[in-house]
C-alpha cells in the first residue's frame, strides 16, 4: 500500500472534522484516538508514496454522545464545510450527524455507529463507511455457531442504560440477523435490582443464553444458574465482549470473595465472543507510539489507556482508506467535494490496515473476524480462544483447544413443571 | 381569551416555520393542518383584542418523517432563524429538529413528538411544548384503571413497523408509567405472520392485555382468544386508539365475513381507550370551516379528511398559546427572540382552545382527557363511552353505562399446565 509508486503525486488540501469526546471516560475519547489519526497522517505524508501530496487539516471538536457533534457541524455549516468527517461513535449522535452529512454529500467514516439501523445506506446514511465491524457482523458469529451446532433457540439478556445503549444495540444486531431462529429477549434496567430468579425462569425454555452486561451482573447470573444446575450442559451461555478493550481476559470470575470457587465452575459453561486479535510487526510500533503519546499528554484518567482498542485502530485505518479512495477518485478527475464518488471507492475493497487486512463489504461496512473463548482449564479457571469466525468468507474454524463435549447440549428437558406466576 | 381588552396593542412580526408532510397520507399532513393554523391566525388578527398587533409570517416546509425537516431547518439557518417552529409530528424527525431548536433557543410547539423521551425538558428538548397529550399522559388512564380495579399484571402487545413506530411509542408510554406493575411486552413485526398461539401462550400469565395494532390484527387476536375461551372474564382486553381519527367507532368487529358473530362476542371483552371528545359551539364552526377548506383545496386523497383530529385541533391551539405567551413576555419587556422566556410562559397554564379548555402541565406537556369505550349491547355489538379519565386532576369517572360486571376478573387459574416449547 504505502510503498512508493512512480505516479505523479496529486496534491490537495483536505479539511477533516473529527468528532470525538473530550471526556476521557470513553474508550474512543479524543485523547486516545487522536494519536492514531496523527500517526496515520504522518505515515501518509512521509512515506514518499502516492499520498504525500495530501495535506490533511485536522480539526477536533467535541462529541458528548448526545447532540454536541450535530450542533457543531450545523453551526459551522454556514462557512466552509469539511471534506471528511471522522466519528461520531455514539449511535444517537452519529445518526443525526450522518444524516446531515449524507444530505450534504460529505463522507463520514466511523469506528462506531455500530447499530443495525446504520446498515441502511440507500438514503439516510448514504455517506457512512463503517471501519469497525458492526453489531450485525458480530452476530454472524452466532448464526455460524448455531448452524454448526444445530442450536435453535436463544434468549438474549441485556442491560439497557437507555442512554448510549451499547448492549441493547449489540444484541439487537443478533436479533436482527437471527430472525430464522427462535429468539426471545430479556431487558435488564440499569437501576433495577437484578432478579436472577425471573431471568432463570425464562432461561429454561431456551438452549442458548446470550448476555451483554457488566461483568458483575454476568457473574451473578452465572452463580444463580450454577446453583440451579443449569450449567451442566443443558444450556449454553455466551457473553459478548467487544471493542478489544483489555477489560476482558484476566478471568473475570475472580473477585476474591467466597463465591470464587462456584464462579469458576459456573464459568466453565460461559463462552465469550470477542474481536479476533491480530498482530503483525508494524502493529507493535503503532501500539508503542500510542502508549507514548498518551503518556506524553499526561493523561491518567482515561479508561483502559494502555491498550489499542478497536476504535483507535479503526480511526487510523479510516485515514488510510480515505486517502486510497480520494486518490483513486482524483486520478479519474473527480473533485474532493464529490462525496458519493469517494465513498463508493471506499466500499467493496480490501486494504492493509495497521493491524492487518481490512475488508470492506459492498455496503461499506467492515467484515469482522471474531474469536470464541472458552474455559480450557477448569482447575485454573483459564480461558483460551477455541474457535474463530472469519467474516469475509463466513467460515467458522475450530482450533485445537476446542472441546466438542463442552458445546454439546445434553439433558434437555422436554417439559417443565415450572409454575406460572399468577 | 379573545375578548377585546383595553391595553395598548403590541405589534410584532413573527416568523413561523411549519414542518408538516406534504404527503396527504398522514393525519397531520399540511393539507389538513394548514387551514387550522390559518383559522387561528385569522382569529388572532381580527378579534380586535390584544393579539391583533401580531403579524404571523407563516412558511410551510415539508416533513417527510425522516430527515427533511431537519435539513430544511439547517439549510436555512445561515439566514434568518424562525421565531417559532410548529411540528414536526413524527418522533425521530422531531427529535433532531427539537434538539437543534433548543440549542438555538427557538420555541417549538408540536401536536406530535408524543414519545416518552421528549419528556426530558432539562436539556435536549428544553424548548418543546407539546400541545396534544403524550403517550405517557394516555398511560395515566391505565394506571388509574389498574388502581381502581386492583389489577396487577399486563401484557403489552404492539405492532412495530420499525419506521414511525407509533404503536411502539404508544405502549412504551404505558411501560414507562407502569413500572410498579408486572408488565410484559410482546412485539409483532409488520411483515411477519401473526402467530396468535404464541401470543395467547403469553397472555395466560397476565390479567390484562393492552394492544396497539391495526384493526384486522386486533380482530384476529380477539377471535383466537375467544376460541380459547379467554374472553370469559379471566382476562381484560384493551385496545388503544388515539388521535381522534374516525377510524374507530363504527363497530370494527364487523367485516361481513363468517366470523362476524364470533367477533362480536369476542369484542364484548375488548375495551378501547381513546381521546375524550368534547364539543362546544365554536368547535362546530371550526369543524365546518376545516371541511370546506379541504374541499376547496380539491384534495381527495387525504386520509380521514372529513374529521378534525387531534393534530388539526392541536396546531390551531398552538398558535393561540404562543400568542398568549409572547404577549405576556413582550409586555414585560422580553423580545420575541427570548425563546426560554416565551416557552416558560406556555407551560403550567390553562387556556381556552378551539374544542375546550387546554391545560398545560409544569413540564410543558398537555394534560389529557381520555374515554374508555366498552360494548354495552352485545346483541347489537355497539360501543359506548363507559368511563372518563381527566388528566388535570387524575380522576377516573364511571358513567351510567358502566357495567362493573364486565370489569371484574373471574375464574383466574392459579396454575397452568401449558407446555413449554423445547
Amino acid at each position: 500500500l504505502l510503498s512508493p509508486v512512480m505516479t505523479s503525486t496529486i496534491t490537495e488540501d483536505i479539511e477533516v472534522l473529527v468528532l470525538l469526546p473530550q471526556n476521557n471516560s470513553y474508550l474512543f475519547s479524543r485523547a486516545k484516538v487522536a494519536p492514531a489519526i496523527r500517526y496515520a497522517q504522518q505515515r501518509l505524508r512521509t512515506d514518499g508514496g502516492q499520498f504525500s501530496g495530501f495535506h490533511f487539516n485536522i480539526q477536533f471538536e467535541n462529541s458528548d454522545c448526545v447532540s454536541d457533534a450535530l450542533f457543531l457541524l450545523v453551526d459551522r455549516s454556514c462557512g466552509q464545510k469539511p471534506d471528511l468527517i471522522l466519528g461520531p461513535v455514539c449511535e444517537y449522535e452519529a445518526a443525526a450527524v450522518v444524516r446531515l452529512a449524507s444530505h450534504w454529500n460529505i463522507p463520514v467514516i466511523s469506528a462506531g455507529a455500530l447499530a443495525a439501523g446504520f446498515g441502511n445506506k440507500n438514503t439516510e446514511y448514504s455517506q457512512l463507511t463503517r471501519i469497525a465491524p458492526s453489531y450485525v457482523k458480530m452476530a454472524e458469529t452466532f448464526t455460524a455457531m448455531f448452524r454448526h451446532f444445530t442450536w435453535k433457540s436463544a434468549l438474549l439478556v441485556y442491560e439497557d442504560d437507555k442512554l448510549e445503549r451499547n448492549c441493547y444495540f449489540t444484541l439487537e444486531g443478533v436479533y436482527h440477523l437471527m430472525a430464522d431462529f427462535n429468539i426471545n429477549t430479556f431487558a435488564l434496567h440499569q437501576d433495577e435490582r437484578l432478579d436472577t430468579d425471573h431471568i432463570l425462569q425464562t432461561i429454561y425454555d431456551t438452549e442458548v443464553v446470550i448476555m451483554c452486561m457488566g461483568a458483575d451482573k454476568i457473574r451473578e447470573i452465572m452463580l444463580a444458574a450454577h446453583k440451579q444446575r443449569l450449567t451442566t450442559g443443558s444450556h449454553m451461555f455466551f457473553n459478548v465482549e467487544l471493542f478489544n478493550a483489555s477489560s476482558y481476559g484476566n478471568g473475570s470470575w475472580k473477585r476474591g470473595d467466597e463465591y470464587d470457587s462456584d464462579a469458576r465452575q459456573a464459568y466453565a459453561s460461559l463462552n465469550t465472543v470477542t474481536l479476533l486479535r491480530t498482530a503483525k510487526p508494524e502493529f507493535e510500533n503503532f501500539s508503542l507510539e500510542m502508549k507514548m503519546a498518551i503518556k506524553e499528554a499526561g493523561i491518567h484518567d482515561c479508561k483502559d489507556c494502555a491498550s489499542v482498542n478497536m476504535f483507535v485502530e479503526g480511526f487510523h485505518d479510516a485515514m488510510v482508506l480515505y486517502a486510497i479512495a480520494l486518490h483513486e477518485a482524483m486520478k479519474r478527475g473527480y473533485s474532493k467535494k464529490n462525496g458519493t464518488e469517494i465513498t463508493s471507492r471506499m466500499w467493496n475493497r480490501t486494504f492493509e490496515g495497521i493491524a492487518g487486512q481490512v475488508s470492506m463489504d459492498v455496503n461499506g461496512d467492515r467484515n469482522g473476524d471474531f474469536s470464541l473463548m472458552a474455559m480450557t482449564n477448569v482447575e485454573e479457571g483459564t480461558f483460551e480462544v477455541v474457535a474463530n469466525y472469519f467474516g469475509v468468507n463466513g467460515t467458522f474454524q475450530l482450533l485445537p483447544a476446542f472441546n466438542a463435549d463442552r458445546f454439546t447440549l445434553r439433558g434437555r428437558h422436554t417439559a417443565h413443571a415450572h409454575e406460572t406466576p399468577d
